[in-house]
């Protein structure tokens, strides 16, 4: 549950590398993040003559790093346009969430303080809420407008092990279902939660990893497959007797990806309990975000080497997913289930350093906007 | 900026001792805290008839450990004289506060399940907020309630070091007055913050560490004098030459402990900002709360040596003094640093167990309820 694309907080990433790493490891998806401006901005149009508090909130939104900018320009051009409504923002994640980061990146304690939207700007109250999103967080109407990055495609369980792939995009029959059917409750939970916190008229945002119209995802978008590869690293280990039949199936992404038409099925049927609440779809679409690693090593011209790309790449797919593959080999020695992980993520480097062609990380959005009538 | 009366997380302690010492630890500071259900009972009276939200605030909150009862039982009232408002309570603190223990311990993920109110009851909803109280939280006019305990002793800044003393309460002429200033400022800060929040009719009930009527204070009420023991222990590590006059003068407490009439002028004068602001003053009392360590102690009918009541005293108080003494001796080595404030405490426990008479940690605080107009 985290807005951040890396899965790991900008205090983190600061700690383990300079700023400029850190820049380019959440570039992707703060430019999916940014490109929503406009979506928000409709339905955030400021109004000189409102009055009472703009309460917003941010769902599922890790240090709010990705998000800020947005948010900054949105709430800019709320008082550009002469609406000088106190503004209330909730930042939602689990309770385990950097929220001391947040507070501070907010406030210009760290890191841009350009983008300090709570100190650039009159009237803007910064708070954090740490109850996962699938049940209702904010009082009954209470809540203006939502958004959320990134965060949805986490389920509240995992409905099973998948037993012949690591991530339910490659799951079959009965556990495909069981991730599917898992993944359908959870949204109508999280739409239902939503409903009853929007004021009438108030609009929520979503922009989730999820399956494009053309089948497209994250991490396969036409070359090489990402999760076939997570996938096939992983069963050679078990093939070669290094990890046991148990421990390949126990590596399973507690994630589902959804398709636009899984997104919006309980808001287009007026029978569902979602509609019945008062949600209505308003807009869905999918959006592409180019790999920023691929991009560089397209671009450098030659002077970026295959081994360099590769040393570049993993790194960002590693930084989400290793927990997988490590809570997979529970019960080893830490020190023996680390030699097997990076033993895993080295085969995959080393695979894309011989022949790189294809592999990247571009990013695959499914945006969906809802109003409570 | 810590209602927990030892200065440190209830992780923290957890993670230390075991739940026993934890509750001891911070016993004489829920205790007082507890004392006032009452207060803020008669601040939150049930309307079965109200509409609308229910807005309140825990100031300086930390953990939300100490007070967590007290809410409980007042929403829980609320709820069995039919008053079936939802409930939003935002806890405040510094951006470094532990917010991930308060989230967790209010949803009975940690602690205590039979206190964790926003999962036993319905319609409370918990947020975190990681500003300084010294400016407005909340939007103007949004907050139905307030409480602080145990916080607001702490200064915005160090107005200067005392040079002949550890603390305020010793202090002396232009430092004495310089202190004295500072709380001033601070606290009409906080009061026209808090004025800007509250709505109309709406109250604040701070208690907090100061001088009652009879001149005691925490650590110094009628028997040995706390900072004083400190101030002497702390001296003479500088008279035996191992730590530098400026160390000496740097261990100063960036607090100031307000006597009650220093707390009420600014809200007894019609013609202060705060009144102007529209705060008025309901009520202001001492309270009292024995030495929960100093108390097992006299009651141990002998059964606890002298050397045992030194070394169960001596650790409370080091919890949130150390830091104090710590930072005075930056520049040292750490492990140095850290010797030589182990000596310090190690004297203070050695006087207590030769005579331990009169040596406690007994609580005073302060309550101010006040009112928006």
């Amino acid at each position: 549950m985290t807005a951040n694309q890396t899965g790991i907080s900008t205090q983190a990433v600061l700690s383990m590398r300079s700023g400029g790493y850190y820049s380019e490891r959440t570039y992707g998806a703060k430019q999916a993040i940014d490109k929503m401006l406009p979506v928000v901005q409709d339905a955030l149009t400021p109004d000189p003559a409102a009055s009472g508090i703009l309460r917003v909130a941010d769902f599922g939104a890790a240090d709010g790093g990705t998000s800020r900018e947005l948010w900054f320009k949105a709430f800019q051009a709320l008082r550009e346009g002469g609406d000088g409504r106190e503004i209330a923002i909730t930042y939602t994640d689990l309770p385990s969430n950097d929220f001391s980061t947040l507070f501070r990146t907010m406030q210009g304690l760290q890191g841009d303080e350009a983008l300090a939207y709570q100190k650039q700007l009159d009237g803007v109250f910064v708070y954090g809420c740490g109850t996962g999103f699938h049940t209702q967080l904010f009082p009954s109407e209470s809540l203006d407008f939502g958004f959320s990055a990134t965060a949805m495609h986490y389920l509240s369980v995992k409905p099973c092990e998948i037993s012949t792939h690591v991530h339910a995009t490659g799951a079959e029959g009965a556990e495909a279902d069981a991730f599917a059917e898992q993944a359908r409750a959870d949204w109508e939970r999280i739409l239902l939660a939503r409903a009853a916190e929007l004021k009438p008229g108030g609009r929520m945002v979503c922009l989730n990893f999820g399956i494009d119209e053309k089948g497209r995802y994250l991490g396969n978008t036409g070359g090489q497959h990402m999760f076939n590869m997570f996938d096939r690293f992983w069963k050679e280990l078990r093939d070669e007797g290094k990890i046991t039949p148990t421990e390949y199936e126990r590596a399973t992404f507690v994630q589902y990806y959804r398709t636009l038409e899984e997104f919006t099925a309980p808001l287009k049927d007026p029978s569902s309990p979602v509609a019945k609440a008062g949600l209505r779809l308003v807009d869905a679409f999918s959006t592409y975000t180019r790999c920023p690693y691929e991009t560089r090593f397209s671009e450098s011209g030659g002077s970026m080497t295959n081994a360099e790309f590769a040393k570049s790449l993993i790194p960002t797919m590693r930084s989400w997913s290793e927990t997988v593959f490590l809570t997979a080999l529970d019960g080893r020695p830490p020190a023996e289930a680390q030699a097997l992980v990076d033993e895993f993520y080295q085969s995959y480097e080393d695979h894309v350093a011989v022949e790189p062609a294809g592999h990247a990380m571009d990013y695959i959005h499914i945006v969906v906007v809802m109003e409570k009538t």
